[in-house]
């Protein structure tokens, strides 16, 4: 008998869309079972969110500290088992690392911190407490994305040579061109934001992106990034040169200022006897290339599909996955992850990914401070 | 504050994929808590998947009557509100029939029935209790699909005067042209699938869809069917004639030997100062086309979209929606429906739109065996 | 040595564009020269056309009688070989039958005639003469149709039960909405277009198409036909059901009030193995579907394609080829054909198949005349 | 009255394919006459080729010279009057620049010439001699093309400040792998090539692109290529970090190791106020993106579209045009400056951009050379 696992939630309240995501992420495989948290630091408005969403409201909590405490007074039984952390970035260190430290399993947006130094320390906490830790790259829940990684990573493609990761968006060039008004986004604020803008927030999806496929590290980088206007003092756009190799090589492209596109992720990805490309906004095609052969398109759901893929499929093909089912495949990793299930790597990224993405932000910035130098990564 | 409406569950057990998409699309606007039900025609079995579930196990019946009489001993307020009938179609319309007639709110799978008549007496019962009453044609619930819908309605495109939905799927394809094999469908039985495959599986969405987005009825048709195989019974392929009007025409063509096709549900609509193309598997690209301008790709959640269509959006455009989200946005309007809210007609399909299907399938029937002739509808 | 094949030209003059395509066309691949004709009805505006695209004006004759006239005191080494009769549609008949004979091939526009009669007689000179006698239906000069056409031929996608051909166009929708407007159309002229407008400019292609690519005759049709208006005398839109047996059916569906299509011919053809999707307006992507396995994306010139497309292509892969490609490609049979070469029945459509599309726009009116009853074909 | 321009070519005889393109384009927009020429070294095989293609031998020469010395026997109504240019690339610099220095007008195929230092010569020698010079950059010549610089050198997108062009190919990856086989490709051979395989072959068509399409500078550039394999000796893939200014950056991406990829020049170009998509694969969609209004899709043809774009489209909207209409257009540009009417800069590329594109080159190698630093263009 399975019983739901027991789930907590941090942040995410009000019309918070990063809620609504998570909650329904949660239910998507009969999994897990909402049972307290702290939407809000005012307790008031935690609890009237909680009655808003139907909720029982005896396990809201006024602060995390409460939480923990409330919940160490509960049977094993009873209590949570693995806390969802949605809250504004600069908590999501502190929140993790206390909830890791009192053997919380965490499920945390990314950022996974705010600068790479926290991300050690979690990374450290994490493995001294043996917990399950999951970082919300959201994007590695589809399922044909996993039909892509699995095929990569057996040699479908042979030995990669060429990566080229895009993520563009265009949401901040609306504001960002009078200056009165880009001067009031918290995005271009380094005391909120944290270094960068572009490539903390999509360029790190894209990175992350390009090592879960390939299942390799890249070695070193050199970042060019514009804030376009001098007043700026963030990033809103920034191309980034990759090498896993002197002979395999790439790029990542992100930016906010790719005027009119929504959320524009899209993968490249070469080797000496195929390549693949695939859409985020098209998220259920995935188009396999070959030298003499016909392109083929991959869609979920086929009995060609490997294992992991068909595991987050829920209805038969041509029923469109959308970025729902994606985090619903992500929390369903971590569900097995706690059951002690056998679960496959790709099933979720982990808190040593997460301190890659940080590195990887941290070292874009430098180099393109740098005078646009290659780093070490 | 916004209790959860309590939600009886009627099938959907075991490994039903149907019982997934409806479960979650009850969670995804946080409106739904399913405290009940019966999964399976085994009480052992029904209460076993609850557990498998995570559900309470207290308020499994054995049956409907058991269901109807439990329910009925406890106070308004912990009563099951509203039933979602999942169990196979010969059950929809005793089981809908006996909830509407005791005073619950029904969200029936389509078919509404396996006969016209009873789809009448089903309407004459939901007319008496004045309850809230659901037909799920799934994907009337794209955001999308609702924001062109408002379109048509309010004359973007001008007088409708050609409609041309299509259905196809190839999935009978591969089970059909060995005779021992195909003599083993279900779907090609009459005993059980009642008087038609196609078009009463997938001709009815297509149908409903034309009816649906234009707002108006369609007024006679006349159908080809095909069976593929002399000893095969029921269609597998068909086409419609259909007119609204001497001038404003259309067709609606089904298959389920479109060989590959998996769920090839697509719309062209045309009118005198406009049209539109969407495809059920793309269902966040919504396409208008005009005399002289550029073809304009319409796309969820912007500031363009009409109220209805934003309010099934959950996340900023470029987060791709998918069938859950649909029928999410179904179950949404129920739940608006039933709280007494404002909500409009777009936002789910009622009994009287069921019967509309129903009518349409044995039309079609009547239609192909006198000879293809015209028939009103 | 391959010495030029000398063409003539009737009609063509002055802004037509069908007259450029045939133009270029004929230079496509080096085996035609043009060195005559009639551009014009008026001599001096035929000689001004002559010296405006740069032709010698020698052999500019004032009539087709001239024209036959003229040729004919040449050496047969001199002579007129293969003429493209380009003129208005009522003069396609008479020019062609003069034409044919006395000895010229020829390559005449659709359609072949205005009427049914006319085509069989001019099909009984052609078989009497033994000249090569083409008619245009420029989209199946596409290399991939070729592919396509001798796939389904060969057997890939097994015995065809399913044909779906759609020509969509919008261009008749702005000015038909005006009564003193669209009774200016010559289109909708019977004493000038004949005994159909939409079925009879494209409506003809696609059912050419559908025998074209299946090698097979449609045996009956059922049509409904759409005038849009009481007054309008012709029909601007039609749906035919089409039966190449019994359980091999399909439908042909045609507009020209579908607002804002440009060129919108699209194929769907599905059989016991496999299945094709094509459209006119991407016409280097071809589209095969399987059961079971991913769909395959065949593009021109690569290795897997068949010798006759092959032949039609003149640049590697990624070079996209348009409608003058096709075209050209239809000139090319023509001179092989003329030149006694090898060519495949697939490399332009003969008098046989005009006459077929004659036929198939009669019964049309016909059967929608008669109340929409299925006819012979 | 226009009579025809007369046209030599140099090279392009036998199986060349790049020959076929330019003879077609010639004869797209009833301008030129191809009167002689040398198309192999070998005048044998270069009268035979003539007789193949149907031309008079009288004007095949045996060499440049003897063209040269030919043609100025002859008067000049009869004289040809402009020359292609499709030899070997080590040969465009001494035929081009002796035909300019003997007056005659060029179209040039890309690379202009093997070095810099050559390019800069010709340049002098084309401004001294002001005849009409044009290196056939083909993918400029679509129309839709020209509809996208026409609408970004007049302010639609706002200013620019994001450039991003890809060209992808995969054709040296199949023959790559195999050490004995990479050292057959001419391409790869320093004495053959030049200094670059990927750059000098199609990341110079990608900067011309930029360069050509937003009417500005490319200030300076980073460069990384990529070799595959450490015997190969030039490179494969390469990406270049370009700089218009401190605040409008982009990228160029080119690649031969695409596996699979066939001819994948893509363009993405955003602004303050809006961007654009284009794919060369799928040349006549052209994709407009605003911050708040749905995508519009332009096709060629519409009113909608400007002069020049409208001056390169032959037939009505739908029709689709590929590689050779592009191609023609040039030619068609190179027609109106050659007989002195008004033509837009954007209708050929000129001599002056050549040498950019020859530049480019140059800097992209020095800069992967010294270790990947900014170079001045």
């Amino acid at each position: 008998m399975a019983k739901k696992i027991k789930l907590g939630i941090l942040g995410g309240g009000g019309d918070s869309l990063i809620g609504v995501l998570h909650r329904v992420a949660s239910a998507m495989h009969d999994q897990f079972e909402i049972v307290g948290g702290v939407f809000n630091p005012d307790i008031d408005k935690s609890i009237a969110f909680a009655e808003e969403i139907g909720l029982p409201t005896n396990r809201i909590y006024k602060d995390l500290d409460a939480f923990v405490a409330g919940e160490a007074k509960l049977s094993e039984d009873e209590r949570i088992q693995v806390v969802s952390v949605l809250t504004p970035n600069f908590l999501h260190f502190p929140m993790a690392k206390k909830l890791v430290d009192n053997g919380f399993h965490v499920i945390c947006e990314k950022p996974l911190t705010t600068s790479l130094e926290e991300a050690v320390i979690l990374e450290e906490a994490v493995k001294k407490a043996k917990t399950v830790f999951a970082v919300t790259y959201t994007y590695t829940g589809y399922p044909i994305v996993r039909q892509m990684r699995e095929m990569i990573q057996s040699g479908v493609i042979g030995e990669v040579h060429k990566v080229d990761i895009q993520y563009y968006q265009g949401w901040i060039n609306p504001i960002l061109h009078d200056k009165e008004v880009r001067e009031t986004i918290w995005r271009l604020d380094p005391t909120k934001a944290g270094i960068s803008s572009c490539i903390g927030d999509i360029g790190t999806h894209a990175f992350n992106m390009a090592e879960y496929l390939t299942g390799k590290e890249v070695k070193t980088i050199l970042a060019d990034l514009n804030t376009r206007y001098e007043d700026v003092q963030l990033d809103v756009d920034g191309t980034v040169l990759i090498r896993f190799s002197d002979y395999s090589k790439g790029v990542i492209r992100a930016s906010q200022i790719a005027t009119g596109e929504e959320n524009g992720l899209t993968v490249k990805i070469y080797g000496s006897k195929g390549g693949f490309n695939w859409e985020q906004e098209n998220p259920n095609f995935l188009y396999h290339l070959t030298d003499d052969k016909p392109v083929q398109i991959l869609k979920p759901g086929h009995a060609y599909n490997g294992e992991v893929s068909l595991d987050g499929t829920k209805l038969p093909p041509g029923h469109p996955e959308g970025i729902f089912d994606s985090m619903g495949n992500i929390y369903y990793g971590v569900a097995k992850a706690i059951r002690g299930l056998d679960y496959d790597n790709g099933e979720f990224i982990n808190v040593y990914d997460g301190v890659r993405g940080m590195k990887f932000i941290e070292k874009c910035v430098e180099s393109h401070q740098s005078g646009n130098v290659w780093l070490d990564l």
